[in-house]
């Protein structure tokens, strides 16, 4: 069996092409493999590092708000996705299906779940009882499959891992209560921990979960002006609760359905976090998630090499015990230009140099990865500097991204105006939509862009429909989406 | 539908019905639910956070010990099976396979991982080059699934979630180096957080895992006095390098097969606890991986009411304050006594009772779950007493344990003993075996007490196979097991 190094020599520039840009970079980071089965990818201790930090992020979040995590079955009985009729419709294109177990051909073929809804709900009939149960609020870290039929790595793949939470509420106003606070969630660790800024909006019908009520979304502008979803939370109203069967006994004696909610993020928003933050040297990681934050690089000739690397380590270890994740390369067999490329290419937020010279100044050279600037820094205060530069380099991420979008936003009256921008500038658009699925087929059919949604925000409020010029319901924002 | 509350009135005693106890504790506690498919449980809040903290503990001496963690698809490819020819034998007989997704018959059926070794194998094969890719040290926290005949809850359920490491090394001693550093991480968090004596040692090759060249194993006993296997470590030898072509290029130059290692410990570890702490009352939970380590209930007449529970409410902050993960319990529709008898039957280690007495005194009373025992502690030293309690009371179940483990523990020459001492105290025994396959076969046949492995360091020194009556290679311990 041949096995030849897979090696990316470049990276393709994101001008010429992106998605060859995001597959390059991918590759030569070390992020992902390929596995050997259609779709599914591995994900190397890079990228799993990555969602590990997120998910300690997400969960101390969840927690803090009265959740509570569970596990249930990967699988799910056939009958149970019949239950909920739009449901069904909504995955069953997408199901994998166990049809033979230990040796027998099953009696009823089990689905690999693709979302838990369904078991959730089963379960849910069985533990709620009274009002004195609710809210329950229980969210599940696992993985799913979606059998798709294009995928993309992180961003669409056939199994993917991502929490969802599943909550039931004893009415309306409180489920509602819920899928606004996990939204809000969801946004504020896009936006402070991956340094992601995201239009904050409701769905229109036609875009919603195959199931909910109401669904809401935070929707990130990628750098070649397409849309990642990069987390939904869905009001089901009663829909599941009869489907399901999940009642209570009210405060009044009376039996009542309860009302659900369920929100997800998923490993997509690794994906996202390198399509937006990314650029022609390679990833650029958010120091909030990055798995290595600060690398050291030991330079200078062979006969001052001693004491520095010495040096180095010292300070190695006092950012260690500061809690800050930092790696050494003294490796001998490599140059430090080689390494600066590396490291540079695979997105450390912070390069600290240390040669003979900042020996003699008792000094460090902080470099950013994302602007380049160099700080030259006492080594005594290194661990406040590092903080402070990790800091900084979050913000500026952010701020940087947050132009990027405004630049890439436009505000359009009709369908060839939308067209138009998205030939030249690629991006998201403002427009005013009357509210029909026909209008937003239109849109979808004749531009390729789909509304991403109805933002709670808007910063331009239309007047008139984008595509048949009647009074506009709301104002929506469309644009070509992962 | 019919939703009746699943009420279990009391708990079966051990002495009685130790199977019918165990399922009492677990559904009265409320650790579990069954699920509408076959064998696969739902881990309820509570079993799941104990998980939790066993992932916890677990992961930073995995990350410690130099491996990172990374995730690999769930399916696995029918081929894959078939290249290893003693893993294909032990696991096919488990395997559930997906032959349908995305609405079309595939090609090749999947399997639901029930182990990883095959698609870890593969990747490898594709990730190593060279020694400087070695040692190459991963983990993957997941789920996998084994279609057992006969389940039961925690201890052997269709699904269930483990860790699984897998390790490549340059050369054998490299190799067993790790099999047995890891055998030892789990004896150490077995015994040191679950508070659960374990035998170490080398299982027989005819218990060894499907395609391992050296299994070894850790082995509990449960107070019916059957085994649990805690945990196992395994030296693959070549075997899998082999049946996937993982080569590297040694130090000189020569293309090499690596030698490779797998280790695993599961939720099954869930059950392991509560077979060998809970007693009729209910649950006794190890202090470290309690979900709740502290339960506060304040008790006393109406009139002072108001003062001790906004006294115990300070309390409770200044322990959660300190990290113990604490509860209050005030509610005024549950008498004290329920109280004091649901959080017992709960297993939780601390129960504090605050009174107007306690008050005027300015002391709580500490009541150990485990003994029974009151302490009278000042209030300002509450923390303090607290940590000291819970550490007493993770040695006194370590203790308790040990010596259930002694009393149960015979030294038997022949077969007829053995059975005379399953019959009579139930438990493990020292035996001599002369190493062939036939003896250890017949010790099952007429005893069904299996090999539970080979002690590294055993008590007692037998010089006479059981079964031959030859001369004894081995000291084995013998036991039933779950």
């Amino acid at each position: 069996m041949s096995k030849e190094k897979q090696f990316v020599k470049e990276i393709t520039p994101q001008s010429e092409d992106f998605s060859r840009w995001y597959l390059d970079v991918i590759r030569k980071a070390d992020l992902m493999s390929y596995s050997p089965v259609r779709g599914c990818i591995v994900f190397k201790p890079d990228s799993y590092e990555i969602w590990e930090l997120c998910q300690k992020e997400l969960d101390a979040r969840f927690k803090e708000t009265g959740h509570r995590n569970a596990y249930f079955p990967l699988f799910i009985p056939e009958s149970f996705f019949q239950k909920e009729k739009e449901h069904v419709e909504g995955f069953n294109p997408e199901l994998p299906w166990v049809t033979e177990a230990g040796g027998e051909k099953l009696e009823e073929r089990l689905a690999i779940r693709p979302t838990s809804e369904t078991m959730i709900g089963h379960m849910y009939a069985e533990w709620i009882h009274s009002y004195r149960d609710l809210p329950l609020l229980i969210n599940q870290w696992a993985n799913v499959v979606r059998w798709e039929k294009r995928t993309q790595p992180f961003l669409r793949t056939s199994e993917f891992l991502w929490q969802e939470g599943h909550t039931a509420h004893e009415d309306e106003a409180d489920a509602r209560r819920e899928t606004m606070q996990m939204l809000e969630i969801y946004r504020e660790f896009v936006e402070n921990i991956l340094a992601i800024p995201v239009i904050a909006g409701k769905k229109t019908p036609s875009e919603k979960f195959a199931g909910a009520v109401d669904t809401y979304s935070i929707e990130a502008m990628m750098k070649d002006g397409k849309a990642v979803q990069a987390g939904t939370s869905h009001y089901m109203g009663t829909n599941f609760a009869v489907a399901f069967d999940i009642q209570y006994l009210d405060r009044d004696n009376q039996q009542q359905y309860v009302h659900t909610t369920s929100w997800g993020v998923s490993t997509r928003l690794i994906g996202a976090m390198i399509m937006v933050h990314g650029d022609d040297r390679g990833l650029v990681l958010p120091p909030k998630v990055a798995p290595t934050q600060v690398v050291m690089i030991p330079i200078g000739p062979p006969k001052t090499r001693g004491p520095v690397i010495a040096r180095t380590n010292e300070l190695f270890a006092e950012l260690k015990q500061a809690g800050i994740r930092v790696k050494v390369d003294d490796r001998p067999d490599q140059s430090p230009g080689w390494k600066f490329n590396e490291y540079e290419m695979r997105g450390i937020p912070i390069r600290i140099e240390l040669g003979p010279r900042d020996m003699e100044k008792g000094q460090v050279v902080l470099v950013s990865r994302v602007s380049g600037e160099k700080r030259m820094v006492s080594q005594e205060r290194i661990v406040e500097e590092v903080k402070q530069m990790l800091e900084d380099i979050h913000k500026e991420m952010f701020e940087r991204a947050k132009a990027f979008s405004k630049e890439h936003f436009g505000s359009v009256d009709r369908l060839d105006e939308l067209k138009a921008f998205l030939e030249e500038k690629r991006g998201f658009v403002w427009a005013g939509w009357c509210g029909s699925d026909a209008c937003e087929a239109q849109v979808k059919e004749e531009t390729g862009a789909t509304s991403r949604n109805i933002p709670f925000e808007p910063e331009v409020v239309k007047t008139h429909c984008i595509a048949c010029g009647e009074k506009a319901q709301h104002t929506v924002v469309f644009g070509r989406s992962y």
